[in-house]
């Protein structure tokens, strides 16, 4: 990798999600040498991939090139790679361009799409944990309609304008919000041909209420809003198969769909080398002392979603959203400085900031330890939050008038299929 | 294409660029049915690709969902569809979603790269007159750095840091530019551990001037410009092959490059069926009379770049460049309109508005019809001139703030990987 050795100690950190920018911010100026390895050469800012994917914001205002993060930090180094496997015994880290040794190995390879081995539901249905995957399913959405508009079968033309979104968390119930404002804002106008009344967005959750993870107040009222959305909430039933035409539950319903948004869950990205089963634990992670140390593993962490450090309080871990990580990330910078001085570690505590979704325009809701609360403040506490997240002045301020723009305009003018996701059928003349 | 037939005489527009959509905009909502007719759902404001290929703006911000600038237009029809062909006879345009009848037709298809033949150079070499291209483009020269970093090879190193730009056309000088000031600005920051100074961007030119379409004073000008930047400009030199690793000239020169960008030339974009040899002139266009219609036909029209109409101004037709085809888009949907109504139709006259290029920040070369001009004053003549005509006030707010942005801050955030153009090969370890 072109990498010299020098006297400092080199920590090889794996991803450039909030965990590992947040370490690499605060190794930065130290006397480490620190290298950065992701396979994109940006940072994607997740919780707004579905803005992307419903054509509210460019791709580009939610990426940051990791090379200008690091820019300043002398004895810093990125490469692009992929992460193959971790060779413990000689300390080495084998990427697709060749490896790399390191003293002090970081894992902050976040988590992605847990279908549960269910392969044929993995092959039909769409995701949304990258960039180019939220185009895809920006370009697929749009595509869809397109063709719906030349199919004379009612059927087809149904299925092509169902959605069904797979899992209630934040992710699911922000796509299907989106795709119920699209619906009322955008279609009827861009497909003046085609009874967009006839679009269904359906937001199948296994479980009996929707953000699970958030209180019962703030579930009742995301309901409440997705209802008002026009949106099919189905609670309590399981999507057991989608082989590209119909899914199939456990429950007495089942859905004729162009497509599947599988939100349903995530796992741990794990690497090989550092999955052994007593390290592994539930939802793919790997166990983690109170300083993020690796079960043992002296010089192997783990940050972020990828870790569990489980404790009374978070007895199968923190849960995996970015504060968690962001907070690790800083606190394992200190920790190492600490080490390598020759000093006592610090245990890591996590300092719950509390969580929020936003449905639609005025419609959010937000958890806070001490209160909660929903509605309009909530949105705007929600984007205020969010823009105060975003990496870079630039994003921020483009992401803050495509915010505004859509608001006033009811509009989002990323609806473009710049690439196709599939090629449409041949279609009979008329 | 599930398209009802009304009373109106349905008019089809193949091509959503500056033609046909100020052809739209014209027919929009007069007494006929128009159909316009592009493989993309969106219109792309072709003069600024070379700064997506160079991360100086998003994509998102130079397009425009063609649904959205017809929305308003009762009996306008848009389908996404590639043409085939024309059957003349039975008066049919054929695309892969389905024949459909015209009773005018109207081919505002554009232009796109012309090789002159050469199938090497053509497989080769990157082009920019899509944005998907564009964005291929963008990724490849990212690639290239980040892979330069690995190979240990001085010669290869080299060939990834030098980029062959063949055409001194605006594309070509406005791209090299671009590039110079990316070596400038922000190369040697993001790659500390390469010597930016072996960067090389060459500006190959057959003939004896850069843009050798305007005035001597602003091909001197613009060569001036170009060599402060660091660009080494090639007069009198003809690319005669590439074969992925080395650049053959007519010339002593050769050059070793993993980049060629070929803006040498553009030729119409015809389609079978309106394409007989009695057709087609110079540069593959169209020859039309002073009314736009294909000669030998009553109810055939052609626009913009495709179309060659001859005059003793303009011998070989109006140049391929974005005014000709808006001012003969407006003047046929007049004509059309006229037509109907049984009116005589008015000769097409081109009003001469001038040509401008940007080299870089505060440099730019304007011609006039009265006077020429060049340097900073040029500058933002030409960004208020795209600013002007970059279709949507969104678009316009967020590539002014990324101006801006970047002018102040000499940046370009969207340096971006999205979707990486080539595989990087496999490196040895170090």
């Amino acid at each position: 990798m072109n990498i010299p050795r020098t006297s400092y100690p080199r920590v090889v950190i794996i991803g450039g999600g909030f965990a590992g920018i947040s370490l690499a911010k605060k190794l930065g100026k130290k006397e480490v040498q620190a290298v950065l390895i992701d396979k994109h050469n940006y940072h994607t800012f997740q919780p707004l991939l579905y803005q992307v994917s419903t054509g509210g914001l460019e791709p580009d205002s939610i990426a940051y090139p990791i090379r200008k993060i690091v820019k300043d930090y002398p004895n810093f180094y990125f490469r692009m790679a992929n992460v193959e496997a971790i060779d413990t015994e000689n300390k080495s880290v084998c990427t697709d361009i060749g490896d790399l040794a390191y003293d002090h190995l970081v894992i902050a390879t976040g988590s992605k799409t847990n279908f549960f081995g269910n392969s044929e539901i993995e092959k039909h249905s769409m995701v949304m944990k990258t960039i180019p995957e939220s185009l895809n399913l920006r370009s697929l959405i749009l595509e869809n309609f397109e063709q719906a508009i030349l199919t004379s079968d009612l059927a087809d033309r149904n299925a092509l304008m169902n959605f069904v979104i797979v899992g209630a968390g934040p992710t699911g119930v922000e796509l299907a919000g989106a795709l119920a404002e699209i619906k009322k804002g955008i279609l009827p106008k861009d497909y003046p041909d085609l009874d967009i009344r006839r679009m269904k967005i359906n937001l199948v959750q296994s479980s009996d209420r929707v953000l699970p993870a958030m209180s019962e107040v703030a579930s009742e009222k995301a309901e409440d809003y997705l209802q008002k959305l026009g949106v099919d909430v189905w609670k309590n039933l399981r999507v057991t198969t989608y082989d590209g035409d119909w899914v199939q539950t456990n429950g007495a319903v089942n859905f004729k769909t162009a497509t599947v948004i599988w939100s349903a869950g995530v796992k741990g990205a794990t690497i090989p080398g550092v999955d052994g089963e007593e390290l592994i634990t539930r939802g793919n992670r790997i166990l983690v002392n109170e300083f993020n140390q690796v079960k043992g593993f002296d010089d192997i962490y783990a940050l972020g979603d990828i870790a569990a450090m489980q404790s009374d309080e978070y007895p199968s871990g923190h849960p995996m959203m970015a504060q968690p990580a962001i907070q690790q990330g800083k606190h394992l910078g200190k920790n190492l400085i600490r080490k390598i001085e020759g000093k006592e570690m610090k245990p890591f505590s996590y300092f719950d900031k509390g969580s929020m979704a936003t449905i639609g325009r005025n419609k959010a809701v937000v958890d806070l330890p001490k209160f909660k609360f929903q509605g309009v403040f909530a949105w705007f506490v929600w984007m205020f939050v969010h823009l105060f997240f975003l990496i870079g002045f630039r994003n921020r301020l483009v992401v803050f008038i495509n915010w505004v723009y859509n608001y006033i305009r009811f509009d989002r003018e990323a609806r473009l299929i710049i690439r196709p996701y599939k090629k449409r059928k041949h279609m009979s003349s008329q």
